[in-house]
């Protein structure tokens, strides 16, 4: 069972990067649980497809992304209905208005739960190892909350 | 089946990347089918093995290469013969002559057959989200065709 | 068999990099078997928890890494208690002294014993293709040892 539930989980992963990148918005929101969330860190959380919806169509203002997802790790919940992943990003980013680059080095922690045949993601946090070309926003020094790190 | 089919297209992307980025020519062309295609974008097909060694054999312009394919989905055929895959790929690139850099991101949409026990690829066909130090040619302004985006 | 030998050394991998990126030197070491050893090229071998811990204490000097594996290939030895993988890496630094950057392209050659239900690094031997930003030692033109190539 378990080796079922990490392909739904990669290939959800794998088809997020994808929607982003092709900016399927609702793409992108068939993929979350009706009350899923996506937390950026520093006390952003999105909760619900209004939210969301708001959150992914600001996509717009790059003429492209292109996001990796690699090292994914899957834990299934004993009772066999919910899921925990880690996964690293690498996503890259060019803005319509000025045709600059945006580079950010992180990692996805998901919990994802069952919906029929299918698995959703019921949250999304996001945090960075690193960034580059960002635009941080409200005094702060990074656009991403950092990913903790043991010095 | 399909998890088998799942690693053995896996595989041979991953194999894929690892003879270009040694430029063992013969390696990669014993991924393909023997009327196996490469569709670089704007038209521009390679078909068969002599047309694909042509192909193959201009990566000697980089002094080295680093592909790194990731978001991999695959989808079997219900026959059980065939399989059609998407893959994300990021590249390095450094030129020889100049030690000039290139980058892509974007994706591979592959569709692979079995061959006995082995599953080669029929046809690849590939569309960039972005690319950066690359030479356009033809008067184009990418190198690659663009990956289709929402908007 | 295969399949399982397969996630163990993904999941090995992917927590490497997460250890890594967290700097969580207790946790790489754990990932190593007793007598591991890592291969850094040009005959640089750190042998054994204490040359592996000094080893890995350096990463101290970056403020931020991020580890990125994907293209990973493994193959089960027939005997079912050691396995050989090969693996695509891109790693992103900055220097925590003056925000400089670092980028490698390049594979892990390792191979894997089986340990109890546990799958440990009995050796990794890291290979580049291409580095940026990187400080070689010793009179070298490169820090790592070149991945081979063809040409």
């Amino acid at each position: 069972m378990s080796a079922e539930v990490e392909r739904a989980v990669r290939r959800s992963l794998a088809d997020y990067c994808d929607h982003v990148d092709r900016y399927d918005v609702p793409g992108i929101l068939a993929l979350f649980a009706p009350d899923g969330w996506y937390d950026l860190g520093f006390g952003r959380v999105f909760r619900g497809p209004v939210e969301l919806r708001a959150l992914f169509s600001r996509v717009e203002v790059y003429r492209a992304t292109s996001h990796h997802v690699s090292n994914i790790v899957v834990d299934v919940d004993p009772a066999g209905d919910a899921a925990i992943s880690r996964a690293a990003l690498y996503a890259y980013h060019v803005r319509r208005e000025d045709d600059s680059e945006a580079h950010v080095w992180g990692q996805y922690h998901d919990r994802f739960v069952r919906a029929g045949d299918r698995w959703l993601v019921q949250s999304r946090t996001l945090r960075m190892a690193a960034e580059r070309g960002t635009r941080p926003e409200g005094g702060r020094v990074t656009l991403y909350e950092p990913l903790p790190r043991g010095i």
